[in-house]
C-alpha cells in the first residue's frame, strides 16, 4: 500500500501548472494522480483518488475548484490570485464544516521571498532607517511590485506597533522622484533593467551599521519548493491559512 | 523623583566603555551615576546608587564585577569576553539566590549582526545550499572571524535538526583554498581588504532563487543601540541570558 | 541589392550555435545564409555566399573551419575553445597572406564579463587591496573558474607593472582554506550555490573606500550581443584579434 | 639635497585640509613646507620654498590662491569647489603664460569614485538598460547627489554619441516617484539611511547579464590617495586639467 501523497494539479497546462506537474512527478513522496486543464471535469479528482489538490488556474475558477476540493475532503494548496476578503470569508465558513481539511492560499511560493519579507518585518523595529529597492525586467507594467508594496506595509505596521518614528530624512532639495515612492511612510525604489527577473532588497540602517535582506528570483522554478512544502504541511494545518509563512518555523 | 535608569559603566576608560558612557549620557531615559576605571573601587557602585551595571572591562575582572553587582541586587549587561561554561555555571548558581536580578552576557551588541545570525539560522533549513562570506580590514589576525564561525555552527545545527543534507558541490578540480574553510560542513570565505571594517554575508540558494542576509558594521557606534536595549530589557528578564537575541522579539 | 551581412553559423545544432542562429536571424542588419551541423560540407559556405562565419563548434574542427573561411576571404568570429599558442601562430601566418580578412578569437562573448575584467585590470594599480569572489551553480567541477583565474592574472600583471606591493594581510591564525586560493598573489574565493549561474566580483579597497565591479551572467543569451558586435566589427579589424575587448572602445 | 616634493597645504585647519596635512607628512616622497590657515599670508609659500600647493579652502579665496601659485611657478592641486566656466577660462589664460606649470582642479579625489564614473561612461553604450542608485546618510539635503547627477549626464552623453536608444521601460501604472528621478533620460534613485556615508551603484543590463559598478566611501580618508596622486603627477601635466581621471591611465 502506498504511503505517498495523492496529488492532483489544476491548471496543469499553464506555465506554473506545468512546472508543478513536473515537480510533483519528481518528488519521491508524492504520486501525481491527475493533471487537469480548463475543460476537464472536476469529478476526475474523485475518480483519480486525489487527496491533495494544487490550484494554479485563474481567478474566475479558483473558488469553485477549492470549494469542490473541500467538499470532497481534499486538502488544497492554492497559488491562484483573486482571493479577496469576501471569498476568504466564504471559504472560512465552508472549512468550519470540514474541520479536518486544510487549505493554504499563498500569494507567493518562493521560500526566499516569503522569508525575506518575514525577516524584514521582524527587524524593522530595531533600526532608525529602512528603505526598499525592488528590481525587475523592463517589461513589468506596475511599479512598485506588489511584493514590495506588501513588504513596505508590513514594515510600516511593525514600526508603528513598536512606536518607532519615521526614518530620518533631511532632504530639502530634490529632483522629482529621486526619493522614490512612499508606501505607508516607507520609501520604495523601483529599478527596471534588461537581464533581471525579480529581485528585492530591504535596507535597514542604524548608527554605524546596516542590515540588508535581499531576495533574487531567477526563474519560475523558485516557486516549486514552496508548493511541495505546502503539500507536505497542509494536512497538519487544518482550516484556512493565508501565506506560506504560516507553515514556516520562524518562531522557534 | 526620577524614573530614569541609574546606570554605572565599568571599563569607562576603554574604547567601548567610553562610547557607552556617551551613549548612556545621551539617552533620555537613563542617568549615568558612575563611570569606573580599572583602579576604582566597586563600592562606588553602591554609594552612587547604581541599579544597572554595564561591564566592558577585561576577562580577568568581569566575573568579580558581575558577582558584586548581583550580590548588591544590580542588573548587569556584560560585553566583556571570557565567559566560559564554568563561569556561566557559577553565575547561574549565584542568580538562583537572587531571583529578581537579571544578567545579560552578550558576545555581540550589534543588533544587525545578532539579527542576521538569527535569520540565517532560521532560513538555513529551507535551502539546498548555504555558504558564508565574511569581509574585514586587513589588520585582522584570525580567519574566519569568530562571528562567522558561530554563524556557520548555528546554520549547521539547524540543518542537521531538520535533516537537510550537505550543500551540493561537484567540485573535482580545485586550487587549494578556493572553496574556503569548512566549518561543520558549511563553506566559509574570508576576504581581507583595506577600507573595510566588519561585514558578513550569508548566501542561501535553492532552485531559481537566492536569499542573501548581509550585515555591515562601519564603526563601534553600532554596538551602542544594543547596549541601551540590553539596559532597558534586563530587569524584565531575571536570571541569566546569553546572547542579545534572547531580548529581541524574533518569535512573534 | 542587399547591404546586410551574409552570415553562416558553424555548429548550428549545438546549444551556443542554436542561440546564434536565432540571434542572427533576429538582427535586422544580417542575413543568415547557412547553418551547418557537424556533417555538412564546408563548401556550402561558398555556395551560400557567406561573407562572415561564426564558429561555435568543437576544438577538433575549429582550426580547419577558420582556415577554410580565411582561404575563401570570409571574416570569422570564433567562440570555440582550444586555440593554443601554436594554433594562433599558424592562423596569424595564414592571415598575413590575406590582409583584408579579419578573425576574432574570443574566449568570452559576454560584454559585461569582458568589460568587468578590463576595468578590474585598469583599476588594480590604484588600490592597496584587491580580492576576487566568483560564484557559480554547484554542478561546476573546477574552482576557481577560468574567467576568475584569468582576471586574477591580469590584475597581478597590472599591479606588477605599476610596482604596487602585495595586498596587505595580517592573518596569523586561519582555518585551512579560509583565505581562498592564491593566483599570482591575488586571493580568489569560489562559492557554489544552487540557483546561481555564473557571477564574479572584484573587490578593490583603499583607505576609507571600496570599488566593486560585479558581473552576473543569468543565461546563455548574454553571449549573443557580443557575437553580433563581433560580426559587425570584424571586417574593420583585419588580421587576428584575441579577446572581444579588442573591439570595445575602452581607450577613448 | 632633497629630492622630495616641497608641498604647502592651504586651508590646513579645515576638515579636508587637516587630513591633507597628515597625509603629506606621512608620504615618504614629500616634505610639508607650509600649512596655512585663512589669515596666513600667501607670501609664506614663497619663503617656505613651496613647489606644490594643495588648495582646500573656500570658493571665495581659491581663485586668488591658485593665481598666486601659478604666478610663482608652483604647481597646484585644487579640491575647493566654485570653479565655474569663467574662472576656469581666466586660469587657462594665466597658464598659457606659464607653460611649465600644472594645475589640477578636481571636484572629487576619491580614486574609486572617479574610476567608477569613468567605467560607467565607457560601458554605457554596450547595454540596453542603465540605472543608478546612490545611497547616503539621512542628513544629506540634496537628492540625487552631485556625483550621481554628473555620472548620469556622462552616461547619457556616451549613449547619445553611440546612438543607443533609451533604456526600455514598460511601466504603465506607477506610484509617484517609484521609478526615481530622470536625469538626461537616466533613472536615478536616492536612498537615505542612517549608518551609511556615501555610496553609488551603476547597474547596466543586457539580455541575460548585468554589470554592476559600485563605489563605497566610508570616510574622508578616501580622498587622500587621490590628493597624493595629484601631487605626484601635476608637474608632468602642464596646463589645466579638470578631473582626476585626466591623470589616471584609463586608456592604456
Amino acid at each position: 500500500m502506498s504511503e505517498k501523497l495523492a496529488v492532483a494539479v489544476l491548471g496543469a497546462a499553464g506555465r506554473m501548472g506545468s512546472e508543478a506537474v513536473a515537480a510533483v512527478e519528481a518528488a519521491e513522496d508524492m504520486d501525481l494522480v491527475a493533471a487537469l486543464g480548463r475543460n476537464d471535469p472536476l469529478e476526475t479528482l474523485v475518480s483519480a483518488g486525489a487527496r491533495y489538490v494544487v490550484d494554479l488556474t485563474v481567478p474566475d475558477s479558483t473558488e469553485a475548484n477549492v470549494r469542490f476540493a473541500v467538499e470532497h475532503g481534499m486538502h488544497a494548496v492554492v497559488g491562484t490570485t483573486g482571493w479577496d476578503a469576501e471569498r476568504l470569508g466564504r471559504l472560512g465558513d465552508l472549512l468550519d464544516g470540514s474541520p479536518g481539511t486544510g487549505v493554504l492560499i499563498a500569494p507567493n511560493f518562493a521560500l526566499g521571498s516569503v522569508l525575506a519579507t518575514a525577516f524584514a518585518a521582524k527587524a524593522a523595529r530595531y533600526f532608525e532607517s529602512v528603505e526598499l529597492i525592488e528590481l525587475h525586467h523592463p517589461d513589468k507594467v506596475d511599479a512598485p511590485s506588489g511584493t514590495a508594496v506588501r513588504t513596505a506595509q508590513l514594515i510600516a505596521a511593525a514600526r508603528g506597533e513598536a512606536g518607532v518614528p519615521a526614518s530620518p530624512d533631511a532632504t530639502a532639495k530634490a529632483l522629482e522622484g529621486a526619493r522614490g515612492a512612499v508606501v505607508d511612510g516607507v520609501h520604495v525604489h523601483s529599478v527596471r533593467l534588461r537581464g533581471l527577473v525579480a529581485h528585492q532588497e530591504v535596507l535597514l540602517g542604524g548608527p554605524g551599521e546596516q542590515l540588508t535582506i535581499r531576495h533574487d528570483s531567477f526563474d519560475r522554478a523558485s516557486f516549486m519548493p514552496g508548493v511541495l512544502l505546502g503539500l507536505r504541511q497542509v494536512a497538519a494545518h487544518p482550516g484556512l491559512t493565508v501565506g506560506l509563512d504560516g507553515y514556516l518555523n520562524l518562531n522557534d
